[in-house]
């Protein structure tokens, strides 16, 4: 049959040089979602409702019917969902290009840091001093922040208090950096949201969201098994459902690397 | 930064030698879903809930609660979904093998036997004819069953008589053939099943079902622009949401060919 670059691909992934690594949290009614201030409408908990199981329902037939909010689980924004991003072409997960799916990714280990500390903030410095090690990050790459905080179990992961939810992210600084200078295609995170816990103290509020979708880029949400991908080397795949005019969705993201 | 099949693959995609094609209907309440004899549990429909646009809700941002049958629009079958499968391990859209979601691709174009009869039926002399044009069709493949059926309006695309649906698909003995003789990783059609409109009365009811499922291998349906893919060469990405224990999944499939 044909030979050509993505049929060595897949030929790679069944002989086994090639690895699959799924990012992605299993969709239950025991995922977190994101709890906003009680005066904003609230995301859907995820329900699944079983139709039929071999059973007078459905004798030789097993299905459910699930509800879940488009920013649920690991998922993905698009352009869409920000304001800054609300007038942009192509901004919504049925009309975004589809060639942005498969992308190329850089992984900057932050464990150590938000272990240490659950505001932890990833700076310019931080990338900068990571790129020496690991080469500049080049246009179209996602840039996936690891904390291992997907290790956690489901009330330290949301981290709550009083003052809001105390999780790691960016600071403002580096999400503007990271778009008008690195040309990232999007950001990820291991947290609820692409910013920290505490962003919408930061100016401005939520910058991870104001500066990607502003400038037609996309965010990656409750990513898991980031320590098993390299720092470059990767490429992931992020297929979102192509719902009418969707601000986001829930998905499957893989990461591809090396064996 | 890492030189590899996976990045390769990307970067050809990024300068146009790959192209994507978007193989996936618009998630919207517009899209026909299955309706079973009235006995039976039926799918929900595709619904959209507004949470927040840039408003009261929610001033800096949208989004939306959705809900959906797990086999609604274009979607996966998993081994779980029919009883010849429900025992089988690994055989849920949460527990299947990451590594088939990214697989080869035959199309078999039968688009003008089905314009001429909406109850066209694959068989094993169609597809030994196929091979003998585009070569043995090789394990691990997907087989798709090009129609141009997703061309047609809504009413045309269901075409329900009062007998039940008119719609192509394989027939019995090619099902079992290509599970058993050629080892295929599944089965995919532009129709709202994998099997014909009216497989409930072949024997085995529903072959593709049975065949598949019960062999753990994977159905794909209401697919779109296979008229875009050469008959071999493309590959499938796959991905579907991860739900807990589900037997299918709306998703995003893309298929990736030379340009
Ligand atoms: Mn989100
Ligand atoms: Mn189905």
């Amino acid at each position: 049959m044909t030979d050509n670059t993505a049929i060595a691909f897949a030929t790679a992934i069944a002989q086994g040089s090639l690895r699959v690594v799924d990012l992605t949290f299993t969709l239950s009614p025991d995922m977190p979602v994101i709890v906003l201030p009680p005066e904003f409408g609230q995301s859907s908990p995820v329900r699944i409702q079983q139709i039929s199981r071999y059973d007078e329902n459905g004798p030789g037939w097993y299905w459910n019917n699930i509800t879940v909010g488009e920013h649920t689980g690991t998922h993905f924004d698009a352009p869409v969902h920000w304001y800054t991003g609300k007038d942009l072409p192509n901004n919504a997960v049925d009309t975004l290009p589809v060639e942005h799916m498969i992308a190329p990714a850089c992984v900057i280990d932050c464990s150590a840091q938000a272990a240490a500390d659950p505001d932890f903030l990833l700076t310019r410095a931080f990338v900068e001093d990571w790129e020496k090690s690991h080469g500049r990050i080049l246009a179209g790459h996602w840039v996936l922040l690891r904390t291992d905080w997907s290790k956690l179990g489901p009330r330290d992961f949301a981290n709550l208090r009083e003052d809001g939810a105390h999780t790691p992210g960016p600071d403002s600084n580096v999400m503007e950096w990271l778009v008008n200078e690195r040309d990232i295609l999007g950001f990820g995170t291991e947290t609820i949201g692409t910013d920290a816990g505490q962003g919408s103290h930061f100016a401005p509020p939520h910058p991870a969201h104001h500066f990607l979708h502003g400038a037609g880029r996309y965010g990656l949400q409750c990513l898991r098994n980031l320590d098993q991908l390299p720092p470059t080397g990767a490429i992931l795949i992020t297929t979102p459902l192509k719902i009418l005019n969707g601000s986001g969705s829930p998905l499957r993201v893989l990461g591809v690397a090396p064996s």
